[in-house]
């Protein structure tokens, strides 16, 4: 099926799948925090109009020092990105013909930029029952790779790898000189992260990603970072665009990495409506994936494919994200973000609809 | 000398240069319009926060549809993005390894992207009597040319090569299988611009960029746009980020572009200033270029480089560009920005101490 690549921007989906837009629906395809962005960067939007006629600090330096302290790494080992997909091009262009594993499922940029960069791919797919690898299967599939892909908390899944379980496969990585690369885009929705940025100072093969537009709800201001050895940083800055990082993104950032409260809200009440969902889904005989965060799979195990399920959501106004450019899932479940409760209750209601279809 | 390379962010250079900050600087080492963002921008601004918290277009179709009816090209032809330099970064790319002229002097990104992407650099000097090229001599330049980069209007001179000398250099290089690359990031800003957008549509061969921080007064929302032939586009599009451009430039941009007398106000402006400038320059005894639109080149010709003048202009809160970064220039010239009457006001009292100073 050839339909969009991304969650978000619902009209595109409902082109694509020749479906009547309705006049309202509910985006569950992009995993952004219902609460909306925090207050305090309303509070600061009418003086964000003065900085726009000045170009942005191509050094991004304030955002750093913050950064710098928040992750306990060098501001050299700091690059700021337009977005999480900007650093992911970035590593893609750095990366250019190398092998390069992939942990499936997993978020489909990786792919996409090795594809773009002449990489040869290589999958570690891991089984849909568990979701889990053993460490002697990946320490084979590491044979011969110079780059592997991990996205933790697993995006699609919204499953968390702990802290030792990750080491390991740290100093697996570090022994055979194999770049890690470990997406954190939704790292601050886990209510237990036990945080491996300081690896960094010590593992020159370690990359960890951050994304800022997921927990603080702004993703069209597109703000990341990332961090690795300082090296790395300085070789990926001379394939960045200037001014790369708009003005905005910057001061929204400055604003919402204070906002400590911000962040415990909102985990705690995503922890509240995951149960509450979870539990329904249990109850209706949904499958689902045993997620720690604000998104997560869903499939009818009494289907062969989701694709009905997801047609008939699209029609009554709810838009999951379809699976169809995940490898190993291909279009077999459903992605679904967790929103507010009323717009959880309605996901609810629609879902038992389709339990009663005639 | 290792001084930042770009205007704008003035603290940079007070650093580099060791010289105190003082409390307050006029900056006219960025060449963004003096009248600020249009009105209708700030009347939109409170609404636009509630955009932030969705995805941008990744398609910008809506901003796209606004381009192709300006400028008499398909959507097809047209990429958006996160500010010239990001666009000027995807052709470094694409022409990796290539031979490259750089007609100089010229914006200094050309130069460092070609570099990044390994590209053999050629240049194309441009005599500082005239700044103009000989057809004979260009020809020959452009002999074993897979890439040629020219800015029109010029920066750092200003000055604009008018309809029918590009029309003859884009036949030339069409001839020879040449891209050109003409860069129109100040366009907007002249009086008498004959538009060679619908070229694209004819010569495959040609692409131009587009700047729209710098007439709008939003170089820190970063919004650019290109237009060549539909495969370089997909070419390009390939290695863009996804989401590249965030959403307030995208809906910036459709504001901005519908605001025709803006946009005359401002050329009228500029000009009336540029006069007073000028004539003032004459009669001081400074040597200055024939600029057509918003900045210009300055130097004393009693001074060997101008680097006294530059110091003594930033000790007095003056802050124009060096020119140690443009092939054929360092730091022969210093650029200036045209900005408000006031400001104008101040530099030409400065330039009255410099020539009155013991």
């Amino acid at each position: 099926m050839n339909l969009p690549q991304h969650g978000s921007n619902p009209q595109y989906i409902y082109d694509k799948m020749g479906i009547p837009k309705p006049d309202k629906w509910i985006d569950l395809s992009a995993n952004i925090n219902p609460l909306g962005p925090p207050d305090n960067l309303m509070k600061r939007w009418v003086d964000f109009y003065n900085e726009i006629s000045d170009y942005p600090d191509p050094h991004a330096l304030l955002l750093k020092k913050q950064i710098a302290k928040i992750t306990d790494v060098d501001i050299g080992s700091i690059l700021i990105g337009n977005g999480g997909s900007e650093l992911i091009t970035l590593l893609g262009r750095v990366f250019a013909g190398k092998n390069v594993l992939i942990i499936e499922p997993a978020f489909s940029e990786y792919e996409k930029v090795c594809r773009a960069n002449d990489c040869r791919i290589f999958y570690h797919q891991l089984n849909e029952s568990e979701w889990k690898w053993e460490e002697n299967e990946m320490a084979e599939k590491l044979d011969d790779m110079d780059v592997v892909f991990l996205c933790n908390p697993n995006n699609p899944t919204g499953i968390h790898y702990p802290y030792s379980v990750i080491v390991k496969l740290i100093k697996e990585c570090a022994q055979r000189n194999i770049f890690l690369i470990v997406d954190e885009a939704f790292y601050d929705f886990l209510e237990d992260y036990v945080p491996i940025t300081p690896l960094v100072n010590k593992y020159e093969h370690l990359i960890i990603l951050r994304s800022m537009t997921k927990m603080f709800a702004i993703p069209g201001l597109r703000l990341g970072y990332m961090l690795a050895n300082q090296q790395i940083i300085e070789k990926l800055t001379t394939y960045q665009p200037h001014w790369s990082v708009n003005t905005l993104a910057l001061l929204a950032g400055q604003v919402c990495l204070q906002d400590g409260a911000f962040v415990q809200n909102t985990t705690g009440y995503i922890r509240f409506e995951r149960e509450r969902l979870f539990s329904f889904f249990r109850k209706e005989g949904f499958a689902f994936s045993p997620s720690q965060v604000n998104f997560y799979l869903l499939r009818d195990p009494l289907e062969k494919n989701q694709l009905s399920l997801f047609e008939f959501l699209l029609r009554k106004g709810i838009v999951p994200r379809h699976t169809y450019n995940f490898p190993g899932l291909e279009g077999k479940w459903l992605r679904f973000a967790i929103k507010s409760t009323e717009e959880n209750n309605q996901l609810m209601e629609v879902l038992k609809d389709w339990k009663q279809r005639p």
